[in-house]
Formats: C-alpha cells, structure tokens, sequence
C-alpha cells in the first residue's frame, strides 16, 4: 500500500494543484459576474473579511476588510464607473495548497467615462476550504 | 521520541519561520547595500536568474532576468538617477518555507534629479537553500 501511495502522490499532487488553480479562477469569474451585476458587496465577498486584509493601490495601502469595501464604493460610486470588467489570468502559482499568488490584467470597458486598466497581483489564501484575497496589489 | 518531537514541533516551526524571515530581510538589506553602491548587477543577484523571472512595473510586465536587469540599467543609468535606496519592509508571509509574499515601502533619496517612491510586493522562492525574488510587483 505504501509503495502504492508514493506511485501515485505525484499525480494526486498534480490533481490537487489543478483543482486549487480551478477553484481559484473560479472565484474570479464570480467575482467578474458580480462586479458586472453591479454589486460591489458581493464581488467583496471573496476578499477575507478580516482587519488584516490589505489592498496596495495607487495611492498606498488600505488596511481591513471595511476599507476596502469603502475605497471601492468611493472609486466606483455608479454603473457608469464600474464598467465592465474583465481580468486577463496569467499567471497562478499555488504553495502547499495554502496560499496562491495570482497576477492577472484588469480592463474596464466604460463608454461614457473612459476605460480603465492594468495589473493585479494578489496573495490569496485557502481559509476554511475556500479560496480567498488576502492581499491585492493593484496597479 | 515520535510524541517528544509533537511536543517540540510548534517551536521548531516557528524557529525555521524566524529564520526564514531574517534569511529574506538579509536578501532584501544586502540588496539596499548593493544598489547604495552603484552595483544593479549585485543588486540583480537576488532575483532569480532565469526567463520566468517577471517584474510587473507601471508600463507592463517585464519578463526574464536579462530583460529586468536591461530595464533597471535603463531607468538608473547613472548614481544621480539610482540615488540612495531605502526599504521599509512592512509584512514578510512564509508558506511552508517554500515561498514567501512581501510587501515593503522603497523610496529613492535623489537631490539633483528628484526623489522617487512607492511600495512593492515581491513573491520571493527558497532557490537551492536561497531566498530569491521570482516575481516584483513595484508601484
């Protein structure tokens, strides 16, 4: 059984890797879905509700969960600010199935005040066995 | 010996996360030392020489080493421009001593040419027993 197992854990490794890289583009799509809905709250679901969060955004870094939330109702008061949004995945590499760090291209496509883009690198967690933003580099 | 080493495991743990912190704060000194001396190439020796290597800077992504390194040469031709460098390393996230996420403020003493500042978020690896910086995200 044991020379079994250790035939196999390469491969058990590979599948669990392939589901943590799938869970978290998931979470993203959702998120997409979301902000397109026009709910900032729900798109700020899949960041950790925690004091800890930190977003680094072009004017330096906000801290907790609250924050966050506020800076991105204060930067995107309206649909017309909001835009659409898509993200460009490139790049997701997951430690120990624990943390991931993921960098992707942000575009907002928005007709009436202009589009709005550019890159993202985000530190995220498996909390509870779901994956989570705990850190967002945005710039 | 097997419930000894339990007992012993939390304080081993945190022992190697300790060491894994000073091991990237020592990178990250070393490299300040580097640049304050006008060496990028020093400086470069602690991202990891290779084409997946990645820099994420306000015009892009910038992929592989040589290319970083040819993008720093030109950014910082001269002492003036390079300036003196300061780190303030503000969050340091080890997983599974494997690899680590961290988030420091730089800024650029520069009197004849203007200072220069912002933070950055580095995904730093343990390349053959080294801590490397694989991707930079500078903002």
């Amino acid at each position: 059984m044991k020379s079994l197992l250790l035939l196999l854990l390469p491969a058990l490794l590979f599948a669990q890797a392939n589901k943590d890289e799938s869970g978290i583009k998931s979470v993203l799509n959702t998120q997409i879905t979301l902000w397109n809905a026009g709910d900032v709250k729900g798109f700020m679901e899949y960041y950790e509700k925690s004091p800890n969060l930190k977003f680094i955004g072009k004017s330096g870094v906000v801290s907790g969960w609250e924050a966050t939330l506020q800076r991105y109702l204060k930067s995107y008061p309206n649909r017309e600010t909001m835009g659409t949004l898509d993200f460009d995945i490139q790049e997701i590499d997951v430690t120990a199935g624990k943390t991931a760090w993921v960098l992707g291209k942000w575009h907002l496509t928005r007709p009436s005040v202009g589009d709005a883009g550019g890159y993202f690198t985000l530190l995220m967690k498996k909390v509870k066995g779901k994956w989570l933003v705990v850190r967002d580099h945005t710039s």
